[in-house]
């Protein structure tokens, strides 16, 4: 893996015995690990046998977000000198965005969040402009139409990237409407898959990590 | 043919000789008649026609609407008591948005045109909030990711038709990504096919001969 | 939101909590809410929190519709003149239906209901041709084929807005061909996305509204 | 080939030669030939050269359905005691319809032809129905939402044969609206791919040839 | 619905009740009724409650093609002088064939099937051709890649309907390589959904149908 | 590139001096060069070029294929103890088997061609099964259903690579159906994508060169 | 069947009678059979009876690949001269590979596994390059966005088959993304649908059958 | 527009008037201005009127990227303390690379480029590799599978923005295949739109102002 994105275990599709020991590998040789796409009842079995194996480990279950993290006693994390916005539209949107979020902030960076601001209510939009502009890049989880990231894009220079989430029915409403209203926008944005908040984090992250090289 | 809804053509895959004749048709039996997405060409030969059959007629060819109509000398328009709002969110959209607004004013109802009101400057959009808030419906045609319905639906009270334009390219380029947008939009609002500006100008000169009705 | 339409939450990827919380939020600043597309022990739940926590509220759990609905006593429902007709091809289509209805009555209009009158057997549907003209604007709920709003829409003058409806399978069950034939329909009709009552009755709404302040 | 179907060359993708020789080598052994999807510079190519290498074959180019037939003088067309019925919803239906024409022709069948009673206005369907009610199979050729051919078979007890066509735009344009429409239509119907009029022939042919058989 | 083709009850999307209540009034005004596309715990509750209100109907589950079949103790079947043969490429296909089967037999035609006769041992095809030859239409059940339909219209004179059916996986495997294949066959067949038994015999029965007033 | 798969150019997409200068650099690296998907025109340009350029160099156009080979006079081409078996069921796939031909021969293998034993008509296929068993590998091309290569592998032990062709029209016309077949036939065999003649030779040559291998 | 390649049973869709059924039927007439894509249940089950009904039988369940074995006592195992490698990019790829092992390994060739060598760390791969390089045939299987075949057949002469999984999430998360790159692949290499472990397995011991035959 | 990022005009689907007058608002109020996505024709015609009306101006056309850059004489370019990688797998990615590269060059970073790099032969990248290491940014173009992006983006800690572009044929070929594979990337990149050129290049170049603002 590279430097600075944590080792992290796609956790769907595998069997608890595999996450793991996958996990316990991380933790030998990196000092953590994160397990994404966890579902609740593995997380728990995996943490509890963490909390019998490494009675030392420190071990975050985030729920919402469906990411499980372990560090040893000793691990000495990272920190940046830079800030990563988080914004979502609405409430569907917390769990890739808190994926998101877990991975910039295993990576070292200040996350500022900013919920439900979605469209529908443009005005508490207009209220954080000026916040949103002071971040270094800006992760927009936005479902339906997923016209959040064209907006803000429109109104701030800071680098952002579109994550597109499952949220919506019919036509286009496993992500794929705002995945392609993220790949049209006639604004300049880059996106991530739908849902993918880990990706959306980690390359948040690494432009976080060379902001903090070029700013020490 | 519904009352009010003129008799329109659509040019595409027919024959000039069955063009001409149908709009002749139409000229005879209720006085006027449109053609539709009928290319530049094809437009000039029958409006030649009719200009060498039927020397009293009125014949109106908007090339960028690609919309061709004609009158008889003494045909008395309907006028509505109802206006249209018709936006677009870029120069690219001018066709569609055309074609929408030919057949609200064949109906008899205002047209008000909003043009260039694309979400990536969304200033613009605020300056012209009053106007729109005024108008009885709003016709809003917009391509690439198709945002712009959805904040307009979301800033007024006026019922909004989406009107999603094949401008863009890869992924959803063909007017997909505008319309699922349109279908998955977070606001209320409905929708018609990809630049499908006839059927989105009918809808609304409906509304507003209800509308009409009840006002007189 | 928008004025007229009730504050709605959609239910699905919510939490129980969550769902509670912003129905009550609703309640408290606006006098009443909408869940949409809520499940019927999700339903009770809530229901119930609200019989605890509200006893004097009015709460109406329309399984049917997946719809439940919480008012203040003392809130004045809107009054509008203006009917909305919701017609529907078969029984399979009652769900979305009646999503619809429920919006269209919370904004006030007149809700008249022409239930199966399908066009395997298109008599049925002659039989009401007069009541359907009668109507302001009529919402068309059809699945399958979805042959039913282009059918309606070639007989009447009223604004036909289609529902397309998710029953069927093979090729197209999921919704896409009824919202392919409302897309691609030789009439002049808007659609909403598949199952999507509430925007088909909000849309519907809106036009009510229009005609009610233009009547009064 | 089965017997009854003529020998049909496929026009498109073969050079003129191909087209020619396979024309020429049907003459040869069956006493005629059809080339389909055949365009109108390579079928006047093709049929002159007929003039000159066998100038007492009698040749036919009916451009409107891309069909050219050739037979030897002498060549005894079967005649079947059955009735096709062809309708088309629209103008534009008048190629793939034409082309089913010609099939059913070919195989002897009386063909009868219904035209241009879309659903948009249903009354001159309702006009012909004893005409359709009295052929022995109906050919429904329709474009768009191709509600036509659920109508018709939800009216008469004749097996009806869906073509759908290519006609439209935006999405569902290229006839994948009205082929699944046929799919998922709610009587039932079989059906053929989009502008696959020759197939629908086919099979039309077939079925008056069993019925010719049982009559006899 | 139409004569001759049993009323049926498309099962899925339905309460119990309500296909109770239409299989009863089918039961009333037509002497019997089918439920298509039932699955086993409803077929047994409706069978119950038929024993229960109806003690002289005769019942019939077929539980392999999920049909449910009710006559009144005196109804007189039709009975047609014609032969429909159905054909399955493997065990999977069993079900929508036999839905198939259950309507032509509700129709009145002789009903043969011919089982397992896949393209991946072509002989056993062989074996039967020329019983396959002396029916009167044949239904071609087959999933995967579908070739059957295609292989036997190339060997047979008789008008042959695909079934497509949904067994596969990956690629195409939800039954559309078996559709896309038939509409595509390089020989003329007509073809019903994915998995539409009931459509594919009902038109094998109209067809019979068509034979017998023939014949007799 | 890969010992015994010839250097080949992709020449759509590519300038007339880009296709010219790598083939130039192919021929002067390793003695020959293939371009493959080349046009007439663009052909005739880059062969006169070699003409002028390189008088002792051998060019070989193949316009059928769209392949344009160069030598250098005392090239030694590779001859491989192996046959491969290219096999196509209509006339229309004669351009991608060309293209398999052309780097088969290149690799050094025998081709033997077997031509239009398209499943429409079964029989000539059983002709040629004694050969089509006495073949190392085959590659069967066919477009519209694409049946051809399942029926092949159920009735060789020979390697099947199926080469999916884009003749056809309507819905999986573009090849889509034949690919579909392909990777859900119920028999063993490979595919490559739709026209993909190259990748399909490339394969078998391979597989012919591990055969040489092992025979001499 | 084709020689060599055992008798497999598709599990899916079929009840655990037929299975047993055709398992045992195989069992009789080759002595042995394969079910694939077998859950645990039903695998216990069928095994259980093989215990009770044929005591002497060697029954294996390889509960991660989803096959179920058996074989009579007296089987003799052929046995191939060749080498299939059978690569995975990930644990979740092992499902379909150990399917192909499976397959590969009944057919008698030598199997050699190379485990997790996904291109996000392709250091491990160049590790493995001689030993990949020394095999007959090359199986690899990838999910996600599947760059690993294409990889491989860049650095390798084998023949390779690449085998797409479905691991995955959003846009091409079913495997489609996958197997669109195997088709795509700059490099020249054949596929199997997605999760078609059986599938490549048999390719590739049809290729060891061949060259185990030039080498004896 | 934002602030760093040049004006640029979408030439697809606009007049020629349209683009000069909007190319020279662009001049007039910002001292520059891009066209993108021109065809040689149109551009021509567009410098010719510069040339004519503007005699000063700096007009520069890159045909191969179908970019026309204006720019006033006295126009003092932005100077970004930060370099951008761009890199093609083959020459058919110049077109979209070259866009990016203009838009990077007019925001004032340094441009690095790597072209040819493509994984069929994967040694040549590795060549690059300390180089790539040293930029801030990479822009990854790559049609057909798209496998680089993610290749680089496993050996690398820079920021990778993938760039698909349309070099394919057959499934996938109009670039999905390489868009699917980016986003299904098994390790972390942004991606943009197929041939979406210009987005790549002013998200990097946004990097690259966030880089330099934090290096002076
Ligand atoms: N939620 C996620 N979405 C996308 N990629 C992930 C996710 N979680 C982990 N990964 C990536 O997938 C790789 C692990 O894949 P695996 O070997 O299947 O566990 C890691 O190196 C991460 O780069
Ligand atoms: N541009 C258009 N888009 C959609 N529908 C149209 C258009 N122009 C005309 N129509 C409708 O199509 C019908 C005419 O179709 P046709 O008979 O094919 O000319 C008219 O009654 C109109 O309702
Ligand atoms: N399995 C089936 N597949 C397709 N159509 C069916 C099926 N079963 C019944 N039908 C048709 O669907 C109609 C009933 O639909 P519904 O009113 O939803 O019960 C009947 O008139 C039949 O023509
Ligand atoms: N017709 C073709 N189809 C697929 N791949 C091809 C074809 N022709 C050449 N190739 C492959 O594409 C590579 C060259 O791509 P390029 O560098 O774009 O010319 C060659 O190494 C071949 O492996
Ligand atoms: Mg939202
Ligand atoms: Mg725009
Ligand atoms: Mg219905
Ligand atoms: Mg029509
Ligand atoms: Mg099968
Ligand atoms: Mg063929
Ligand atoms: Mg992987
Ligand atoms: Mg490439």
């Amino acid at each position: 893996t590279r430097s600075g994105v944590p080792e992290a275990v796609f956790a769907e599709g595998k069997t608890t015995d595999e996450i793991h020991e996958l996990l316990d590998l991380a933790l030998e040789t990196t000092g953590r690990g994160l397990a994404t796409r966890i579902d609740d009842d593995t997380a728990t079995t995996v943490r509890d046998r963490f909390v019998d194996d490494r009675p030392t480990a420190e071990i975050d279950h985030e729920a919402r977000a469906n990411v499980l993290r372990v560090r040893t006693a000793d691990f000495e994390p990272p920190v940046l000198e830079a800030t990563i916005g988080i914004v979502t539209a609405g409430t569907v949107d917390a769990g890739p965005a808190g994926e998101a979020a877990a991975v910039v902030g295993e990576m070292g960076a200040t996350v500022e969040r900013y919920d439900d601001v979605g469209v529908a209510g443009v005005h508490r939009l207009f209220d954080e402009l000026d916040e949103l502009r002071g971040t270094d890049v800006l992760v927009v989880a936005a479902g339906r139409e997923g016209a959040l990231p064209t907006v803000i894009a429109g109104l701030v220079d800071v680098p952002v990237i579109a994550l597109p989430t499952a949220s919506g029915y019919g036509y286009g409403g496993e992500g794929e409407a705002a995945l392609a209203g993220a790949l049209q926008s006639c604004t300049a944005l880059t996106t991530v898959n739908v849902d993918a908040g880990f990706v959306a984090g980690a390359q948040a992250g690494l432009i976080a990590r060379a902001l903090d090289g070029a700013r020490k």
